[in-house]
């Protein structure tokens, strides 16, 4: 009966083109604050003390930054540096007293001699969307915001090269990239806010990382400042190039700990004229798995997004997001998958991806399904995937982990978690099964020590044993950055330590506190 | 009458499925040695010294070595010895004594151990194919081989992961994950001899990287053994894991002189039941370039390979190589051009190759065409382009280039040279066109300091001129360790001996030595 229905339901997509990726058309939903929940957080790294090392910041200090920057570019007033001490959600908040924001590579490298040689920490700061608080200061370190330097520097037709600067906001540059008919490498929920320098420093994945890859791929070049002002020139727009030690790695993920990005060359996807968007149900975990595969296999080098989500976060969604419908609203599923093909022949695509669901409906894999016909039905699949972040947020309290974990044992963790909490939280399990990145969410009406003792250490423990990883795409930020030790050995975090070492050529001294994670996996310089 | 002629020879392939795998069944021809020409090579090397501060093996070394590794894995034996020593063109020859053979981890850290505490320098060595001198010994380094680590350790079916040895050989990997039905995300013409550890190390490109990209993209997790004896354990198998720097990143491409692989986890894409290779040419270079950027348009998901060669290289290889055919003998055109395509659609990607190049033709881009209509043709078609370097070779003398310029310039350089050379040898230009990497090959029946003038510094300078890489895929190795400054910034060769500096706790009193690049970019405690 499933399958009949289904197959009523497999209806042709109008001609979506390349408009779709203007699904996230979505508002910037990630410009609010909400400062409901963030006595909480702010509770848990409390015990994080000030580095008495650190100078404090004086009237000597903010002339000079006038006399570099510029007065305008120099911010003091009250309210507007309060909005740069409080990330999005309102989990971590600071108390610097001045946000500084630089036009230029010179102004960023003048920041940052004058920083270093002051002894005044520092935190960088791109669009302000990540979700683990390694955007904000933790005390009164000097906020640099990127967001002054927007610009597009030249765009390589021929071979799809995008250089920018580093306070380009993704949906702009993606804007103009599809005017030229390519799409950026990556895409996800914040693109209305985030920016290139943040995705770069934090290693953002997203919805496209299945088809295209990590920025350690997608990233030809970067310009850096370093903590000492060095201006490090790393802006090849070559796809290979194997003289010495490929530098920008370090760059990619490291959360602005070893420089601050300030220019980057990237590899944009030519953008290809067929898209299309499935949505379907599945009657278990495994059928998903099994789905995953045959997707891979049959669908191979078309599919561009494999995402999966429980019943759970379709209720919450239904509940909570605004002018969202249900897409298979008959009955209820245990679990929904979103695929979405991006191709270059039309029908061809279309014939392929409908003769794929038919046969996994055949085999018993997918229960029910629909494909879009027009850009409004496919928008609306995407908004069910992309709005369950902002749906749980609206629940009151949400405990957010970004689990890298294999694929078989994925969805373990969240059944495990689920009669854990019991009936103090609602457990949400979604995310990109294409690469093994789950996002767990427990909700709940308030903040409680007894769910989260319920929840940690537990959860990491758990993907540490399967060698996962316990930040799959979100970085370490403040959230995490003691938490290393789950997915990282001890000799690698000791590497680490010894590789920010040399940076800074001052901070030699202070060489023995810095293989503390806790203390060097934060932006430069703060709480050295 | 080209579109005439071409259309008619554009025939049908029959079912390749992905048996064109195995077209690089081609022997192992990176295995013998040409002592011919190496007392030429061996002059320029001849000013770097031995640097004094490393010990001289003695008998109680190899007495150590023997009770740790048993008396079957030191090798000492002068033949044996020899064949180490030398790389496979017979350019670079060392004078080590002392061969060493560990079967484990743990075997290659007490070695390394050892070393480090005895100052003794080392090499490590894999499949020994390198074109730059980077495998064999400078002076009398004690070599460790990783040819006796080629277990693979475990496949993951689910996911596509390989978990392996760094001593296993590249083909011998494509074989078994062939069965799996994946295919390795990298394939070049060493593929016989060379080794997964030696490919990750020198960031090997080859010939599918316009469809797969770069190992740091395709490499999950590495094991490697740091100069102290440490092993990291950063052996992975998630697609996304964002918790601190990630290091794995520091060890592919450079070259073993930050530590020694020994294990390493791929992600091995599916391998997609439809192959087809066609054989073009075109009149001039533009046409190659348009060509290029209509196969990324139209083509596009499905191109896994976009190889351009000049007439001067058919000519070369139709002249040496033995059993292999012109694909269009009846007239000589300026270029030619391989494209593969891989798809999971037999007749639909066959139809859209055939298309495409009707198309191309009627726009004038291809002069004439053929499309292979079986195995043994396509082998023909790729024999042709792999074997240009194997042809170079037994002219007598050949002067090997391997740059990354952007593609409209790409071509230039060749004429430039071709011009200076004059008549005293032969340029040819081919190469990974569509990663804009090409080969720059002169050949002359012996070699001669006046055409090594009339070639460098100019090709280093031009290449630098253009932004472009003097290495795009083969690496430094002792051919260029000294011309990093053409491709990397004094600011980025600083901070690379910044990082290697800490690796090793006794190098530090040696600090200021490693940061000139010639120093320290050469394998592990060599020279130091």
């Amino acid at each position: 009966m499933a399958r009949r229905a289904a197959a009523g339901l497999l209806r042709r997509l109008g001609p979506l083109a390349g408009e779709l990726q203007a699904r996230g058309m979505s508002p910037t939903h990630y410009g609010t604050t909400n400062h409901g929940f963030s006595r909480f957080y702010l509770l848990q790294v409390a015990h994080i003390q000030r580095n008495p090392a650190y100078s404090v910041l004086n009237s000597d200090d903010v002339s000079y930054f006038k006399i570099v920057l510029g007065e305008s570019s120099v911010v003091q007033d009250e309210d507007r540096v309060a909005v740069a001490n409080v990330d999005w959600m309102g989990k971590y908040k600071g108390s610097s007293q001045l946000l500084l924001l630089p036009k230029s590579t010179t102004e960023v490298s003048k920041i940052l001699s004058y920083c270093n040689s002051r002894r005044l920490a520092v935190v960088p700061q791109g669009g302000n969307t990540g979700l683990v608080g390694g955007s904000v200061p933790v005390h009164d370190e000097v906020i640099i915001s990127l967001g002054g330097m927007n610009n597009i520097i030249s765009f390589d037709n021929v071979n799809g090269i995008l250089t920018c600067e580093a306070g380009c906001v993704l949906e702009n540059l993606s804007s103009f990239v599809e005017n030229k008919g390519f799409i950026m490498p990556l895409d996800l929920g914040a693109k209305g806010s985030c920016h290139i320098g943040g995705n770069i420093s934090t290693n953002a994945g997203g919805l496209r990382f299945i088809r295209y890859g990590s920025l350690h791929g997608n990233v030809l070049g970067l310009e850096v400042v370093l903590a000492d002002g060095t201006v490090l020139d790393m802006l090849t727009t070559l796809r290979k190039d194997n003289t010495g030690y490929d530098l920008k790695h370090l760059f990619i993920g490291s959360e602005g700990s070893l420089g601050v990005v300030t220019k980057a060359a990237i590899l944009t996807p030519a953008k290809l004229p067929s898209t299309n968007v499935a949505f379907l149900s599945c009657n278990d975990y495994m059928s998903c798995q099994k789905l995953l595969l045959a997707a891979k296999r049959n669908l191979g080098e078309i599919v561009s997004a494999f995402e999966f989500m429980d019943r759970h976060c379709i209720d919450l969604a239904m509940k909570y997001l605004e002018g969202v419908q249900n897409p298979l609203p008959a009955s209820p599923y245990s679990f929904y998958v979103l695929i979405e093909t991006t191709g270059s022949d039309e029908s061809y695509d279309k014939a392929k991806l409908e003769a794929f669901l038919l046969r996994s409906m055949e085999d018993g894999l997918v229960a029910d399904g629909v494909i879009a016909q027009d850009i409004s039905q496919a928008s609306n699949f995407w908004r069910v995937r992309e709005g369950i972040s902002e749906a749980s947020v609206k629940v009151g309290a949400v405990y957010k982990y970004d689990l890298s974990i294999p694929v078989e044992k994925l969805y373990d963790i969240v059944e495990e978690i689920r009669s854990r909490v019991g009936g103090m939280g609602e457990v949400l399990g979604y995310g990109h099964l294409g690469d093994g990145n789950l996002h767990l969410n427990i909700v709940s009406n308030k903040y409680s020590d007894k769910i989260l003792a319920q929840i940690e250490p537990f959860v990491y423990e758990w993907t540490s044993n399967q060698r996962g990883s316990i930040s799959a795409e979100h970085g370490l930020g403040l959230m995490k950055a003691e938490k290393i030790h789950y997915s990282k050995s001890s000799e690698a975090v000791q590497l680490m330590g010894s590789i920010k070492n040399p940076y800074c050529s001052w901070k030699r001294s202070y060489g023995a506190e810095l293989i503390e994670p806790s203390l060097w996996l934060v932006p430069i310089q703060r709480r050295l």
